[in-house]
């Protein structure tokens, strides 16, 4: 057997993702295992044991990251797969773990055919990429990557009260090696796409490009209450209209514009919320993203405007926050032709794509050549126990991961 | 003295909107005295009290309207003037009880002066005209005139668990006066605008020609929640863009149809309701009010086929409910030339208007001879308790009220 026809053994790694979803499992499927709990913790063990079991040296550094690495013919930095094992409150057993466990079968698949790589390879997982316990999300491969200061990290408080650093050394996970300065060879992340574009088009592998940029920005609205049968429709100070104003134009805005560029409107509260009172107040959210930095700022702008005017001209104050805004990240094009070339050679159909989601990758993308290999989400449903994923996708998915790496760690 | 120069004596009437605002005051100004709580049957003890003192013959019926009769030189029905004594949780002192002490001030006024009409003449206040805690509002009225039956209303479980009928025993406001064919010979209410049309344009007297008709409608939308990252914008299903739509064209048909065409979105609900989410449901209502029936089935039509239109375009499914639905309340042209020749007479601005919300004269209207009278609310504020209209407002409407009830109750 030469290199070129190695694969992956899908039932060894479809065994390992189930094994790891019954830690934590939600009654109807999926998986809880937030981030630091008892839960992450018993999915931390049974992962560091597989590592162990299949010869890698196993680290934990001090913001409970754990690597796993494979020495090379050569030293010096490794080719490192990484992904996490946290989840949301009602996850599925794919989002994060499906990265982790491909790295540990490519791992498998290379001890099986005796083969050493040139350059070390690593596996890890970082720590709470979710946030949906510890903001911020992506905390570990942030502090991994020195893009979040260690001390900052171990002292945030989640949302039942207890820090990182706490619980770190609760679920016996604060390890001594150093962060902020691992410098990888290069990082490669596979993941579900937890978006409808790869399932709806019958696309087998995403060539992840990059990860959009995202402004989040939240528009008070304060006008008049008044009874809604008694006030003429020239003296109303409508904060609700004004609201369904700006919701419709941040949609128009995203599809004029086109390409990457979307916009979600996801809360809208009106006070008092009576149906004969004119709305006195709007609250109201606006998602935008899009993976050039230039154009994003063009749909704020025209957002902004638009809403100042029409908040203006119905006789609406207006206040905006930025409740986050985070630029795009672009992945190295070498990394990217790469995994495109990779799955065309193995006759599977591609597509390049943004991720529209953050993910561990986008911490790396700064520091060494970076990209994602994403696979279908079935319906486009993740964050959620029905997410699911074909075995044939991830085969797949996991063949181009082998393949990409065992270039990458080549002379 | 002849009676074309009576005129009301409005300190006297000020005094008693007073005593009866003391009773349920809240701090800050206005009062909460719900219907048949503790605080009403002071209201009721109180003005019933004054009926007596001003000599009439006091009779409760069996939802607890209470009347209070002056003969005539001839017997048959009265000329009637009425409203309500009952508030809102944070009523004014003005919205109702101006319309039963101007009618205790007209009987003051015509004892004073030694006046017996040939018709004799009625003061009374309906029970529950409020509704804020038992429902439907306008109940005593619509009992009185058998537009409700006397059981159903009685039966009625309120907002803290008790039945109207138990209350009224209990406040010992259970008369033993049948329901249901009471038939006065006209009907007068006069009443604070609640509304901001007088208060801006700076006229006096509001000659209300009927009472608007209501349509509530619930709509609930069920769409698809995705990722507002991942979910390109041609594959959304977004409840809230429809919902947004909806309530821009509810707003855009009452400016079109102009005229006395009102529309509301007072309530607007998104689930999951997060920033990120595209929302899957959203749940609205629109409150449109015509005075003309047709007009209102246009609006209403012209709504509904956008909501389906705007839903199916969306891939939404839409499920309408009719909350609400009152047909629009003519008053009497005869009366209502009445108030405005009457009121011009005295040298009063006067505007011809709809009323916006509903009144216990509706319940009379299609029984007699009926219009109603209102006057300023400043800032078109009502339901609050910084309610507030000038005396000298109060006075004008309050001789309104004595000279079209006097010309009612003549041969």
């Amino acid at each position: 057997m030469t290199c070129r026809d190695l694969k992956i053994n899908i039932e060894r790694l479809m065994g390992r993702l189930r094994e790891l979803g019954a830690i934590g499992a939600l009654p109807g499927g999926g998986c809880c295992r937030l981030a630091l709990s008892d839960g992450d913790r018993r999915g931390r063990d049974l992962v560091s044991g597989w590592m162990r079991d299949l010869g890698l040296e196993v680290s934990v550094d001090r913001i409970g990251n754990v690597v796993g690495l494979r020495p090379g013919r050569e030293n010096g930095a490794p080719v490192m797969i990484g992904s996490h094992i946290d989840t949301v409150a009602t996850g599925g057993i794919y989002d994060g773990c499906l990265g982790v466990l491909a790295g540990l079968e490519v791992i498998e698949t290379l001890n099986d055919a005796g083969i050493v790589t040139a350059h070390p390879l690593a596996v890890a997982f970082f720590t709470n990429e979710e946030g949906a316990r510890f903001a911020p999300d992506m905390m570990g491969s942030a502090v991994h990557q020195g893009a979040l200061g260690l001390d900052t990290a171990l002292a945030v408080t989640g949302i039942d009260g207890t820090t990182v650093g706490d619980d770190l050394r609760r679920i016996g996970y604060d390890g001594s090696t150093e962060t902020g300065d691992f410098r990888a060879r290069a990082f490669v992340e596979m993941h579900v796409e937890q978006g409808p574009v790869l399932d709806v088009e019958g696309t087998r592998i995403g060539v992840v490009e990059g990860v959009q940029g995202i402004s989040w920005s939240e528009f008070t609205l304060n006008g008049v209450a008044n009874h809604a049968g008694t006030t003429p429709m020239n003296m109303r100070c409508d904060a609700g209209v004004v609201a369904a104003r700006i919701a419709i134009k941040a949609r128009d805005i995203a599809t004029a514009m086109g390409g990457d560029q979307v916009a979600t409107v996801g809360v809208i509260d009106l006070a008092p919320n009576l149906v004969n009172v004119v709305p006195q107040r709007a609250q109201m959210t606006v998602d935008l993203r899009n993976t050039d930095e230039a154009l994003l700022k063009l749909a704020e702008a025209r957002l902004f405007d638009f809403a100042r005017d029409a908040a203006a001209s119905e006789g609406v104050e207006l206040k905006r926050r930025t409740l986050a805004r985070f630029e795009p990240v672009v992945f190295a094009s070498g990394m990217v032709d790469l995994i495109e070339t990779t799955a065309r050679g193995q006759g599977v159909s591609t597509r390049r794509m943004p991720s529209g989601a953050g993910h561990d990758a986008q911490m790396f993308a700064p520091n060494c050549p970076t990209a994602m290999i994403f696979v279908p989400s079935r319906d486009g449903i993740s964050h959620n126990i029905k997410e699911f994923t074909e075995p044939g996708h991830i085969r797949a998915g996991a063949d181009v991961l082998l393949h990409v790496v065992l270039e990458k760690a080549s002379n």
